[in-house]
């Protein structure tokens, strides 16, 4: 399923530097977090909530739920894919779905999963998802 | 269960810093996988694992996934408690369980699971946990 | 001159983890300036500021210079301590030094200097100095 | 002076996200040293090391000093441009300057200036800066 069967969908790059490192020469495992939040932010942008505007508009997508497997790792100077997209979604929750590939070889190095939540500043109240994307997105209601 | 019955567990603080937040005004769900990853390498040198003699030895623990969930925000300058404990082990992998209270109310903020394995290094070949952790710590064996 | 004779000081400890480190097997440069912010945090707080009322009072200390030099390598593990001081102050802007040392042979890794503003938010309007420095620390006046 | 008068310099853009950002609402001062740490990557490779070889090269170009000046804060969702160039250089040592403006309005955000040195790893010895750096900018020596 891609963006042409209407399923919400980002690519991003990203160039691994030394801060993503650490000791074992590796990227430390909290940097893939940045590379796929980076991913998230323009699917999110996609999907409705700008991530200037939110401040004004007081609307905030926000992570519930991180699940992360490690499956090979990235090293210094690597060039990364991310490929994020709206996996599903009911009354009030959505799943991303992300990929980490090494773009010379698309070796799958990291899989992850985030449930989200849409709530209103500053109280952080959780609010209903719009009533489009049963609409658009249909086939991925839960 | 807790370190009486032979669990080993780990109690760390953190006071949270503006490099903590984000512009919602909330720690960033990055920052708390950093109070985890403090929590837990105390809990590895319990376990036999040194920090500063890993680059020596060779060996050491990395997480192959992390499942985390966000239940209530933590904002500047909070005291958190985390609290990091091995849940359970097999041959070549092990779990261990985090909590992120508040201190002021023992509110639960977060919950997270990571599983872990130990590598050789530099070539990241997981090799089996020591053996008298079955001795040590045997109701723990899955 | 130290905090018996009237000049705001702070001492902190850090621990340095795997997230502190590069591929490098060194403590990153950046990793550094997270030191001394906390370090500066619990200075501001013995200043007047607290970081847990600030979005309330809405009036916050803004680092607008750092100077930092970079002397010796950190390394996994380490336990350093970091001295923080008011340095200096004229009518809207102080200084505040900080060293960093390793505990184990006091050796100096870090110096850095900070110059800071206090503003008012959400406008970030710079403000001046509260009027009993004069009186507490005049011999800081620049 | 620029890249045509032989003087290496880079541009580089960032788009802010969370993870950059504090909870003041604007982007945490150590963020941006992360912008500059990226163009200074592209640069270095410019000038001859490549961060993908650095570990087998065992050459490694490291900050020895960093002055950042914060001037005006960026925002979530900002589109930022670095620019870094090679400013001046000793037989050992070597100056780059940056800048970060907001692409909107050009508007300048940050100053900063790097020396940097060149080690050897593991030892981190400071080694020589290579030879045809007189040649091919030789206006740049100090």
């Amino acid at each position: 399923m891609d963006s042409q069967n209407n399923v919400p969908a980002m690519e991003t790059t990203e160039r691994v530097m030394f801060f993503d490192t650490d000791a074992g020469g590796v990227v430390h495992n909290i940097a893939y977090l940045r590379f796929i939040e980076t991913n998230r932010s323009f699917l999110a942008e996609k999907l409705g909530w700008k991530l200037g505007e939110m401040m004004e508009v007081q609307q905030c997508p926000v992570v519930v739920r991180t699940e992360i497997d490690y499956r090979r790792p990235a090293r210094l100077w690597d060039r990364l894919v991310v490929r994020g997209q709206l996996e599903k979604f009911d009354r009030c929750r959505f799943w991303c779905a992300f990929t980490i590939t090494r773009e010379t070889d698309d070796e799958k190095l990291i899989t992850c999963r985030q449930m989200l939540v849409v709530v209103k500043l500053p109280d952080m109240k959780v609010i209903r998802l719009p009533q489009h994307w049963e609409t658009d997105f249909g086939h991925l209601k839960t």
